[in-house]
C-alpha cells in the first residue's frame, strides 16, 4: 500500500512555481514538438538518424544532472504537479491539462489535443478521453491532489465521438458516503457533450482518521 | 461519424514493416528518453536551454519533410498502427504495448511503464492503466483493428495500486449481441490482478451490413 509519508509536501512560494515553470515549459513544449513531429516526419533515413543521434545526446546531458531525489511541492497547501501524464508541466506526455475551480464546486479545463492522442483518423484515442477524465475526476475527489484518494471504480460513456483539436473536461463531486466520494464528469467539443465518465474514490484505510 | 472510407488500408509487406519499425523504432526511443530525462533532469538553466534549442532545431528538421499524406498500411489485412498512443511505434508517448494472440480467442501484451506514467510515487497512473485497457479491449473488439467498432461504455475497477515497472494487460471476448461486443480483461503484476476492465463495444451503423 502507499504509505502517508508519500503525501507530504515541501512548501514553495507562488513566485518559485512561476520561475520552475518559465524554465521547463518551453523544454517540455519542445519535446511535444518532437513528438509530434516523430509521427509526421517523411525524412530520409539520413535525416531521422542525425535527429536520433541528436535526441540521444540531448537526453544524455540532462540525464548527467538527474535530481536523484525530487522534491514534492506546494504552493498554499496545494501540491505542485510537474510529472502527472495529464497535468505535468514538465511531462511531455500530458497535452497539459490546467484545472481550474469555481466556486460552487465544479472544476475544469479548457484542452487541446492533436495528432499523438490519436484513434481513429482525425478522432481523439478513447483511451486518452478516458485518462484525461481519470485525472479530472480524481482532483476533484482528492481536492486537487491535497487528499489521500485512489480510485475505486470508474465508467466511461462515450455518446460519441471526439474530435481532435480544443476540448473542455468538466467534473463535480455527486455525493460523499463514508469514506467514497461519488464523482461526475464529462468531455465536450463545440458541440456540447462527447463523453460522460462517474466514479468512485476510496480514502485508503490509513487516512480514515484524518479529515 | 467517421466515414468507412478511413478503414482502407495499403496493404505493405512484413519485410517493408520490418523497414519502417527498424527505422522509426529507434528514434521514437530516443523521444521516449529525452520525455523521462525532461521529467527528471536538475540541469542548470543554460543546459535546458540548450537542450531546448536543439529539441527544436531536431523538430525542425523532421517537420521539413513531413508526410502531407499519411498512408494507412495493413499486413496481410492487419493493420499496421504506428501512430496510436498505446501501441504505435512511431508515438513516444505509447509505452509502447506489442500485441500477441493466442488461439482461444485471448489477446494479451507485456509491456514495461516507467515515470512518464506515474500518478502516486511509485505507481501508475489509474488513467494510464485506463488508456492501455482502453486500447486492448478495443483491438480484441475489432480484430485487431481490423473491423470498424467504436466503444460504447467501459468500466475499471482497480484492485489495488499497480506498480510502475513490468505488467501484463489480456482481454477477450465475452459475448456478441447483434451489433454489440462484450469484452473484459485487466491487467497483472507479478502478483496478480490490479485492474479489471469490462466493456461494450458498438458497431457503427454504416458497417452493419458487412460480416
Amino acid at each position: 500500500m502507499v504509505e502517508s509519508a508519500d503525501f507530504s509536501f515541501e512548501e514553495i512560494s507562488a513566485d518559485e512555481l512561476n520561475r520552475l515553470q518559465a524554465l521547463y515549459g518551453p523544454l517540455t513544449d519542445a519535446v511535444r514538438r518532437v513528438v509530434q513531429a516523430g509521427i509526421r516526419t517523411g525524412a530520409d533515413e539520413q535525416t531521422i538518424r542525425e535527429a536520433q543521434a541528436s535526441i540521444e545526446a540531448v537526453a544524455e546531458k540532462l540525464e548527467a544532472s538527474a535530481d536523484a531525489d525530487v522534491v514534492r511541492m506546494a504552493v498554499d497547501g496545494r501540491p505542485v504537479v510537474w510529472g502527472n501524464p495529464v497535468t505535468g508541466f514538465r511531462n511531455a506526455i500530458a497535452p497539459p491539462l490546467i484545472m481550474h475551480t469555481e466556486p460552487d464546486g465544479l472544476w475544469w479545463s479548457e484542452f487541446e489535443v492533436g495528432e499523438p492522442y490519436q484513434g481513429p483518423p482525425g478522432w481523439v484515442h478513447g483511451g486518452v478521453l478516458a485518462l484525461v477524465l481519470d485525472q479530472v475526476l480524481g482532483e476533484v475527489a482528492s481536492e486537487g491532489l491535497s487528499k489521500p484518494m485512489f480510485t475505486g471504480t470508474i465508467t466511461m460513456r462515450y455518446l460519441r465521438g471526439t474530435p481532435l483539436g480544443r476540448l473542455r473536461a468538466e467534473a463535480a463531486i455527486e455525493r460523499i458516503d463514508g469514506y467514497k466520494t461519488f464523482v461526475s464528469g464529462h468531455i465536450s467539443d463545440s458541440d456540447g457533450k462527447t463523453v460522460e465518465a462517474e466514479g468512485i474514490w476510496i480514502k485508503p484505510a490509513w487516512a480514515r482518521g484524518a479529515g
